[in-house]
């Protein structure tokens, strides 16, 4: 980084971000098709175009730089689906597409469940902080009526999600569904998805 | 197998299986930890006290030997939780149960969905036989009018799945839901997955 603001003052933030973009870029595709032991850094150098150096300069391990694409994911993923606890039903919607559109990005989560479990280190941690902001947030409805109170929202948030990825989640079901739903077609699932979130928390009217 | 059963025509076979169960073990405790790609055959074998060259005489490969495990455990878990498509409540209840008594065994599924996607051969492939049993299954309750016919009987299968498996799926959720829950015990986590079932698909009466 150093380096680059070496060579100007105006464009050399844009160079040192887009380098960096593109180690994130790359270590994205790695670590969803390899996980992150089965990760190369030299791979993600080489997609990035730059050096197992500059990604080392940039991420000071192969771990840091999962937890770096993994937090810009859960970023990515809250802007793109926007809970609205008003409205859990069209929230399930929208991640469901989200998966649909982009199953790499659920295998990416996956494999850190898997890899790095209970490595977040409580309130200051950015996915912990994002979803307690979420439980506050479904907190407030219940105290304006708007969602039955008698759920815990920690099981709210945590059915909504998991129902949400019913399908990205269970491969081998997709598998036997195509072959066997009464209507094997993507829209089928999701309207099944939207419906049972919509039958544990109706929308608000 | 063949040396177990020049040793003597009773006691053989029991040596044989005898082996072949300690491999089987070893070999759960290890994919569950370190996946497929990261685990070692070697390691197997020593945890087994047997020699890899007998590992690869029973399985002919690591994969195959995955693929062993895997079938087996499904086995496990469906006689372990039985399926009663008439109260699907207290099955979710059975598989909730059967995961948080063995964290290890949903990591063992979960590297498999992520390492070996898309390996079932359909029909033949014995995962994808069980699935399409329980999905015959749900299809004759919904028939006998004990199981709502508007939804989708791989939807109900996959659901039901999904939501017993919420807080085993979700480890990051876990931790915030043991700060921020109104009541953080797992009996309080598995009443909300049973209510879940319960709401979207009652008990026959």
């Amino acid at each position: 980084m150093s380096q680059s603001r070496d060579s100007g003052q105006t464009a050399a933030p844009a160079a040192a971000d887009t380098t960096r973009e593109r180690i994130l870029a790359a270590a994205m595709e790695e670590f969803a098709r390899h996980g992150i032991a089965g990760a190369r850094v030299d791979r993600i150098a080489k997609l990035a175009k730059t050096s197992k150096e500059r990604v080392y300069a940039y991420f000071r391990s192969k771990d840091a730089l999962y937890a770096a694409v993994a937090a810009r994911e859960y970023d990515v993923i809250a802007e793109a689906t926007q809970i609205d606890p008003t409205d859990l039903p069209g929230y399930a919607g929208r991640l469901f597409d989200y998966f649909v559109a982009r199953p790499d990005h659920h295998r990416l989560i996956t494999w850190g469940r898997l890899e790095l479990p209970g490595t977040a280190t409580g309130a200051d941690d950015p996915t912990q902080a994002a979803i307690t902001r979420k439980i506050d947030l479904l907190r407030q409805v219940q105290q304006a009526g708007q969602l039955d109170p008698a759920w815990d929202p920690a099981d709210v948030l945590a059915l909504v999600n998991q129902i949400a990825t019913t399908w990205a989640s269970q491969p081998e079901l997709s598998e036997a569904a195509a072959a066997h739903a009464v209507d094997p077609t993507t829209a089928a699932r999701r309207a099944a998805v939207v419906t049972a979130v919509e039958r544990l928390f109706p929308r608000a009217r």
